[in-house]
C-alpha cells in the first residue's frame, strides 16, 4: 500500500473515532451515564457493536475519551485563566447533567482498584492543580486574599467543584451549584458572601 | 410458634446481620471496594454465598448497611457539634483508605440513574447539610467571620469533605487531605491559613 494511502486509512480512523466520541456525547447527554450503552452509540454511528469494539474496546475506554475530550473543550489554552471563568464553567455545568453525571460517576469507580480510569483521573487532577494554582497565581500573587497560598487555594478550588457536583446531582432542588461555587470564591478572595 | 420465640428469631437475625456488616467492613479494609466480593464476606462468616443473599440480596444492599453502620459511629449525638471535630474526622479518615474509597466509589454511582443507593446518599446529604448547618449556627450566630450564612457555608463543609477524599485516593503522596481541610476551615472562620 502507497504511504499516502496509510496515511489517509489512518486520517480516517481518527475522523471516525471523534465520530464515535461525538455521539457517545450525545447519548450521554440524553439518557444519562447508565443508558449510555456500547448499543446504542454503535446505532447511532451507524456500526454494528463489533465493530465499535475495533475503535473502543470496553465502554470506559469510550468514556475516557469522552471525558478527555470535554477536557479540550474546557481548556482555555490562549487566554489567562481567571477565577471568574471558572464560575461561568460551572453554571454552564449545571446546564449538562449528563456530563457531570459521566464525569462524577467515573470518578467514582476510578478510585477502586485497577480501574481503567485510574491513570486518567490522576494524571488529570495533577494538570488541574497545575493549572489552577498557575491562575491564582497570577491573578494573586504568593499569598491570596482570604491567606492561603495559590498552591493549597487550588486543592480546594478542585474539590469544591467535584464535591458540589455530587451533592447537585443527587438533589438539584437542594443544592445550587453556581451561587455555592461563587460562595467559595468569595471565601478564597477574602470577600465574604458573594450574594 | 410462641411469641417469645418469635422475638429471639428477630433478633438472632439482627445480630447475625451486624455480624455480617462488621465482616463487610473488615474486608473492605483489607482489600479495597472490588475486592470486598460478597464471596470474600460470606466465608468470613461461615456462610454459603446463598446463605448471605438471604440477609443482603445484593452487594450493593451490604455497602449501603456498611455505610450507614459508619454514620453511626461517626455521629456525636449527645455532644454539640463543633468543627474541630470535623477535622478530627477528617484526620481519621486519612487513615481508613478502605472505607473512604467504598464511600467514593458507591456515591460515584449512586448519581446515576436508578441506582439503589441513590436514595441513601440523597437522604444522607439532606441530613448532614441540616447537622452541619445547626452546628454552624450553634458555633458562630446567624453569619460566619468569613461572611457566609450558616446554611450556605454548610454545603461548601460537606463538598470539600468528599472533593478531597478523591484527589486523595488518586494520589496520596499529592494531597495531605487533613491538612487542606483545615486550611477550608481556617477560610470558614475568617482567620486565613491556619499551617
Amino acid at each position: 500500500m502507497p504511504y499516502g494511502d496509510a496515511m489517509s486509512t489512518r486520517a480516517r480512523s481518527e475522523e471516525r473515532r471523534a465520530e464515535i466520541v461525538r455521539a457517545a456525547l450525545e447519548v450521554i447527554a440524553e439518557r444519562g451515564y447508565r443508558g449510555a450503552s456500547m448499543a446504542a452509540v454503535a446505532e447511532r454511528v451507524g456500526l454494528t457493536q463489533q465493530g465499535l469494539l475495533h475503535y473502543f474496546p470496553t465502554k470506559d475506554a469510550l468514556l475516557v475519551a469522552v471525558l478527555k475530550e470535554r477536557d479540550q473543550w474546557d481548556a482555555v489554552p490562549d487566554s489567562p485563566w481567571r477565577l471568574d471563568l471558572l464560575a461561568s464553567l460551572v453554571e454552564y455545568n449545571a446546564m449538562r447533567p449528563g456530563i457531570v453525571q459521566t464525569f462524577s460517576a467515573l470518578l467514582g469507580e476510578s478510585v477502586t482498584e485497577d480501574h481503567p480510569a485510574r491513570a486518567y483521573f490522576t494524571e488529570r487532577y495533577g494538570r488541574v492543580r497545575a493549572t489552577m494554582t498557575e491562575a491564582l497565581r497570577s491573578e494573586h500573587g504568593e499569598r491570596l486574599p482570604g491567606g492561603l497560598t495559590p498552591e493549597r487555594a487550588a486543592v480546594l478550588l478542585v474539590a469544591v467543584m467535584d464535591g458540589l457536583q455530587y451533592q447537585w446531582l443527587l438533589d438539584p432542588e437542594a443544592v445550587d451549584m453556581p451561587e455555592a461555587f461563587r460562595d467559595f470564591l468569595g471565601l478564597l478572595g477574602g470577600t465574604g458572601e458573594s450574594g
